[in-house]
């Protein structure tokens, strides 16, 4: 099967996967039997265009580059919307890559729902949908033959979901527990130094790993997302927003990141999901951990995720949880898993394939 | 399909393996559609027994615990020995768990080989196969059309295999390292504490860490074969044990240790590959790394391996690298890997099953 695949929201995230699909192309096909084209674009401020033969990449991103726009692109349609994009093109996978909109969910959770009621496979990275709706979309992809991916919602292409749903499959997981965001991780990795959470805040700002209104990460809203995927995903929960403790990091003081220090201590900003009582506790707020336990030895922009599962005690990923390339790769990531489980040959490997690595 | 299970080898994986399908039998039906039964052991010591409609794997455990053998069981046939338990019996998956051998890969070749020349599936915790023939019999299963897994042969049930080359798939992996013998790291951990390699040797002998003869892990045979495995089936090299340069730990002194303590530094034997010269390269000897460098922090009989690569950086999985239940359940792993690949439906997620945890 051929992928034709329309990215829709071409901001950083789009456009690293479209980076990596176009200097990688030959590769995938080599190594994974991958066959894609990339039919079509479409993002609100960007411009759109359709071309159902494929799009040269490789144009797409230097006119983005040069001009900021798609739309001087020579060839296709340049005016259908997101929604016409993803139901009246030749287009059967849709790459979600909208910002996340954590109150309401949209416009991710009509994109998704529109692209799966067309029978189109879904992979995204935007977390509005998966945190606020994951059971009605995985019972629309189920009903419709499809997959729904978004290994990307957690700690970008960093192996989160995968690894608790597929990778540990047969595990049982009593609780998972991390450090879900990097600004604030980096703002109090920096604290550490004796820089006060203004002075850190700016400067992480100037470094662009926060915001201008850095609520969604320093309020943790980032963090509650993700917990709230795991919990629903990964532990089999049916939380809403409203179920989750979330304190963030403001109330922090230099003040308290030094008495930590003094008790060989140190703050982080931990997700949680734990069963407890028959059911699934979720929260977010910052811990003081000991130095020597592993999540405090996870340091600025890294996240980290620990299983604690009935089979392996304690399993711990470390990656990073952000980024252009990181977070595209998760589409990629998830291009590629579907492509596995439809692709008939994947029940052997060929060695021919192995040995190029 | 209902897999039909031989067990090849009775000792603690083996043991542990059949506990997890015990207990978990009727839940990994429930959550996975996974339906099996254990139809027949052997092992050169503790006896063999067949039975084609299944084994009550309750009983067995129960005689192995009561005798220490499993030839009283109540029916089945008794006398085969683990040839004619891969070729004769109706089983359709092999699960090998003898003993490692790391410079003949006996009996372990032979019982892989016969497997998949009767175009069974096996999943294997034995590195001796894998680390010494692992194109010839990865070639085989590919022309058998059946599968040949062994996720356990590194760092046990901790995903790094399939964390490698599946849920990291679409990546290059420029470089693995990592520790990957837990003996030689608690060995190395306890002497920062002051005490001498020959006392916590004896220590370790105590407490089952160590072997008697503990040579193939403290001059780092072990480490290699894992190495080894990494290099051959992750990397798509085709290196052999003479192409690994390999230092144990028994060369480093109470001595050493104390003056990288004073460094703020820490020892640890390190397994590295890494693509060099067009070519991939590998090796096992102690490093000093800086007390901060994530796999110092790795202590005891924790492993941990990092990927780095293209598109995510640095990638580090923690966990545990032994133990009865946590290489037991690389095989379950690995059996829930093939089921997914083989079975239909799981080419959409039925929520039904997802809300099951």
């Amino acid at each position: 099967m051929k992928y034709k695949i329309a990215i829709i929201g071409f901001g950083t995230v789009g456009q690293g996967f479209a980076e990596i699909l176009e200097e990688k192309g030959i590769w995938l096909k080599e190594k994974y039997g991958l066959d894609f084209d990339v039919v079509a674009i479409s993002d609100p401020i960007k411009g759109s265009v359709y071309a159902e033969e494929g799009l040269d990449l490789k144009k797409i991103l230097s006119l983005i580059k040069e001009t900021g726009k798609i739309d001087s692109y020579s060839e296709g349609i340049k005016d259908w919307d997101s929604i016409r994009t993803i139901t009246d093109t030749n287009a059967n996978v849709i790459a979600e890559a909208s910002p996340t909109n954590i109150e309401t969910g949209e416009p991710g959770i009509m994109h998704i729902r529109s692209a799966l009621n067309n029978k189109k496979h879904v992979i995204t990275t935007n977390k509005g949908p998966v945190a606020l709706a994951y059971r009605e979309l995985a019972k629309l992809a189920y009903e419709n033959e499809v997959f729904f991916r978004f290994e990307g919602t957690v700690i970008s292409g960093t192996p989160a979901l995968n690894l608790g749903l597929e990778t540990l499959a047969g595990i049982k997981v009593q609780e998972i527990r991390g450090i879900l965001n990097g600004t604030t991780n980096y703002i109090l990795t920096e604290m550490e130094s004796g820089k006060t959470y203004e002075e850190v805040l700016r400067e992480a700002q100037r470094l662009g790993y926060a915001e201008a209104k850095p609520d969604a990460d320093v309020e943790g809203w980032d963090a509650l997302a993700k917990v709230l995927i795991l919990a629903n995903v990964v532990m089999g929960g049916n939380l809403r927003v409203q179920d989750i403790e979330r304190t963030g990091i403001t109330g922090i003081t230099l003040q308290d990141i030094q008495q930590a220090k003094s008790e060989n201590k140190r703050y982080k900003l931990i997700g949680k999901v734990r069963k407890e009582n028959g059911g699934i506790k979720a929260s977010v707020s910052p811990e003081k951990l000991n130095t020597g336990d592993f999540l405090a030895q996870v340091n600025g922009v890294l996240n980290a995720l620990t299983f604690v599962t009935d089979e392996l005690r304690e399993v711990t990923i470390v990656g990073p949880g952000a980024g252009r390339r990181e977070t595209g790769f998760s589409l990629l990531s998830d291009l590629l898993n579907i492509h596995q489980l439809l692709e008939k040959s994947s029940s052997t490997i060929d060695p021919s394939r192995i040995v190029t690595c």
